[in-house]
């Protein structure tokens, strides 16, 4: 089977990395020819993932076409759909997803909990709606990895406020955040991952670390993964989706957001679970059984990103300690350049009781640093 | 760093698919541009493994070379290693052992265990140790995967005998066959992992399967980890060495032989253990600590053989049995014509008790079969 990638970072990277278990004739799509997963296809077509003709001409050399980032041009995955390629997430369920504002609609539409919003074209419709803060302003394309997002407390924080389309988001009084990883087969067979629980860095808006399983109720479990079931299937497509939910203090469960692919909230699966996200997106990319990914005890996921003070010619400091430790393990993404907040990579740690778990990961966040060769102004 | 690796096999594919944790620059001589780990790599090179020439330019671009089969060109290697190439496993090493012959000499001056034996230059050297017999008769270099050994029980099968230099090894009365890998880094210090037991098919002379921890006694296990770790010691080189040892009925363990490298004995790594085979090379390559290669839970490899009676373009059929079932892996190889006896791939099976391991086992054995789309004699 032949199988073409749109974007060629770490997700692409890391599901290369398990389609050598695979016969898989591999394409990946990528503007640099150093990107994170370039070396590891059978062929690589450097050029750009948001323009029509050439995102057409890649899609039409491969059987499955899949993402690692919605940020592609669309209106060819249609086409290609349409001219018998299988787009794996469909385009319909990327076109919800990549927009924001009809994601949220989409969510409202289908009786799936999630924060009230209020969408807005502009910074007057933000300014109107000033009696609807605190809210998350998030633009409703282009986002990503925390960029897209502002938080307005109130009026102080207009000036702020996004003036191209976007969304004010109800801020939700958050107790923990939840992942759920949803699979979906052609044929429409599911299966849910256990919740992992998200712990964000403030400062940089990305994941900081997780933990799996989430430490939540029982009750708390099977309302999240049923909420995640729902959402999943009423987008009705293929494919492998990352549910990012909130518990709020009150102790609802609301929808954050969907990514229809690999995700940060995953990656722990590669050790973690028995089976990854990423075998599980080549599984149905191939009709195989979706399977049963148990938990393999617990397991903790904690990203490297490229520190403030430097940048340049990238430099892991204290992986010599860190792996010294037994059940530590590091996915460095082959970026040759770091810059503060860039996402180097990552380490997960799995262990059989979750004291130790936690202990490692403290013992890692102090170990291990991403800098650059060169210093910059803090 | 700049990795390259001698041999473009199924080896090779796996190092590669777990060097994409690291930021290593990977090159891979072969000759054969659709190998298994041809595409895996940053650069490929199109050459002959066995030629000076070839060898030395392709090791003179990197900073560590390592081999994947033992049948390389071991002048070169020795040249590149006075020029500063950090060869891994050393080709002293690989001298020892890709020679039977030497390697048998230096167990029995290194007082390392193993069955007697004769050294034998033609077939009337092996004549005149007629009564010798019953002995396995082993090329003494250019075997593999069950080529190059013949059993001779007695004067009957003397026909059987090689005509090139072999040696005679006393047969052993087998209980079990072990194996076990040790580790070594560059500045000398050792890992060593828990025995696994292989049994063999005895038509074929490969492992058939492979299940992991050894069922032996505490203290089997001891003397062979001493025994493995001696052998390995006496090589003075760092590396990744697979030691194959024989239990025999009377309760002795003695070396068989040792693989320099990652070896068949050691798949089941990649998921049974917290350090794979391949990462513990990586490891090595790279000065990083060894860690603890801890087995998690058992765990069970089962090679997938091309079948008899077919050959030509590869089928891998009952995957989707196979894959449904909890805690079952495979690993195809990328070999895209099969034919009997051929190493198409794995599959790995890990589980929490012993039992249910054997019975998947079991079933795994009876739905995966490997054949080609042109039928053949059998």
């Amino acid at each position: 089977m032949k199988l073409g990638i749109l974007g060629g970072g770490q997700l692409g990277r890391m599901l290369l990395q398990a389609a050598g278990n695979y016969t898989l004739e591999t394409f990946v799509l990528e503007n640099d020819t150093t990107c994170p997963a370039a070396h590891l296809c059978h062929h690589f077509t450097l050029g750009d993932i948001r323009d029509f003709d050439t995102v057409y001409a890649f899609g039409k050399q491969v059987d499955v076409l899949t993402i690692e980032i919605e940020n592609i041009n669309i209106d060819a995955l249609f086409q290609l759909q349409k001219e018998g390629v299988k787009v794996i997430p469909s385009p319909e369920a990327i076109a919800i997803i990549k927009d924001k504002g009809i994601q949220k609609q989409f969510y409202a539409d289908h009786h799936i909990p999630t924060a009230p919003f209020v969408l807005t074209d502009n910074k007057t419709a933000i300014e109107a709606n000033v009696d609807f803060l605190p809210a998350a302003n998030k633009l409703r394309t282009g986002g990503y990895d925390g960029k897209g997002v502002e938080l307005l407390f109130g009026a102080n924080d207009l000036p702020r406020a996004f003036v191209e389309p976007s969304l004010l988001e109800k801020m939700v009084d958050i107790k923990k955040e939840i992942a759920v990883l949803v699979g979906v087969g052609i044929d429409g067979a599911t299966v849910v991952y256990e919740p992992t629980e998200m712990v964000f860095d403030p400062k940089l808006n990305l994941v900081d670390y997780l933990i799996a399983p989430a430490d939540i109720t029982s009750e708390q479990i099977k309302t999240a993964e049923t909420i995640a079931l729902h959402a999943v299937k009423a987008l009705q497509s293929p494919g492998l989706f990352a549910v990012e939910l909130f518990l709020s203090a009150n102790d609802e469960i609301v929808v954050n957001e969907i990514a229809p692919r690999a995700h940060n909230s995953g990656h722990q699966t590669i050790e973690g679970n028995l089976i990854s996200q990423y075998d599980m997106q080549l599984r149905i990319f191939q009709e195989l059984p979706l399977g049963l990914p148990t938990n393999r005890g617990f397991s903790a996921m904690y990203n490297l990103i490229g520190e403030a003070g430097s940048q340049g010619h990238t430099i892991y400091q204290g992986l010599d300690k860190a792996l010294a430790m037994e059940g530590v393990f590091v996915h460095q993404y082959g970026k040759s350049t770091t810059k503060p907040g860039r996402k180097m990579g990552h380490v997960t740690i799995v262990e059989n009781d979750k004291a130790s778990l936690l202990e490692k990961l403290s013992m890692v966040k102090r170990q291990i640093h991403v800098i650059g060769d060169k210093t910059i102004a803090l």
